[in-house]
């Protein structure tokens, strides 16, 4: 398994490869592409290294090949749909997210219990608030497997559990409250509050 | 040092160690804790071995105690102060985000370049959008030292410069690009998309 800080370099390096492909170079070295972007060499060696073995000695790697198998992990083939429960101001400003197009995955549709008065701001771009008794429908329809919590933590259980009953079986939880799950459901808590706890030195000195 | 992982429990055990304060409990073991908690024993001795070291054989910790040093680790007394450039739906989501405050960080105020559209949603929250060129004075003012990124890729390095200019030293960057800072400024860039990815089975097998 690939790790997140090489993951989170990866979609540079693929533009990067997009663009001199694009110039006609055949071969590329781990040297160049460090250089380019500004990462220390051995950082560079080790993500490639990761995700294609090492390059050839003198030339590096086949520039097409790296793109492909960078393509390949970033997963955009795959085409992923997740979906949001909870349309306040957080599940409105995920639905509105471009980041989540570089690894492949699309965000089109947010559920709420009141979708009317949640869905006005987003009206004409393409994305929805769906009434919340329609996600299983939807899932189902759209194969989606990955959920995103965003409603307060009282209520983050039990969207929980519904998302489960409509076959998620992995969930990105931004309420502040552990989640119960059977085995075989993932669950991710992202917790904003902690990166900025970190960064202002909590937790002691670094 | 203390984990990321760890810091991420504190506050539950923290909000635990107050409620059976209040019930007169004047000794705690991590064991009771554990259980209470529906974490591993293990994980929570590590956790608090992290804060306080071990617990006095048979008795455990000293209730009121250990609630002070997790209260001193957790900072609430510190009263941190971090702004918001960029008051798009992040942004907004962002300052109007509670659970800052179980880290003892406030986040009252969002700047734009154009604060009277983007405030409309907030009046009357306490918490306001304020206009770009008012930053520094703001900073100097409330003694700001940290600083979160919201704006578009496009204008992030700038708004990095500013917040520099302003005595900022520490940055949470949610827009897609890697920020160019001095020495002595952290970033910490949140990767909203990454965590979904991972979460999709992207980067290969677990």
């Amino acid at each position: 398994m690939i790790s997140k800080a090489t993951m989170s370099r990866l979609p540079e390096y693929l533009e990067y490869l997009r663009a001199v492909e694009k110039e006609g170079t055949v071969n590329i070295s781990a040297t160049s592409i460090s250089k380019a972007l500004g990462y220390g060499e051995v950082q560079v060696r080790k993500d490639l290294g990761s995700v294609s073995g090492t390059g050839r000695p003198r030339t590096g790697y086949v520039t097409s090949e790296l793109k492909s198998q960078l393509e390949s992990i970033l997963c955009p083939q795959r085409e992923i749909e997740a979906v949001i429960v909870g349309a306040g101001k957080l599940g409105r400003a995920l639905l509105g997210y471009e980041g989540f197009a570089e690894y492949g995955i699309s965000v089109n549709t947010a559920f709420d219990q009141n979708p009317e008065k949640r869905s006005v701001d987003i009206s004409g771009s393409g994305k929805n608030v769906l009434h919340i008794s329609e996600m299983c429908e939807y899932c189902r329809k759209n194969n989606v497997k990955i959920g995103i919590i965003t409603v307060p933590a009282s209520a983050a259980q039990t969207v929980c559990d519904m998302m489960i009953d409509c076959g998620i079986d992995a969930i990105l939880n931004f309420a502040h409250v552990r989640l119960s799950v059977p085995d075989g459901v993932s669950v991710e808590n992202e917790n904003l509050a902690l990166s900025l706890a970190m960064l202002a030195g909590c937790g002691g000195e670094k």
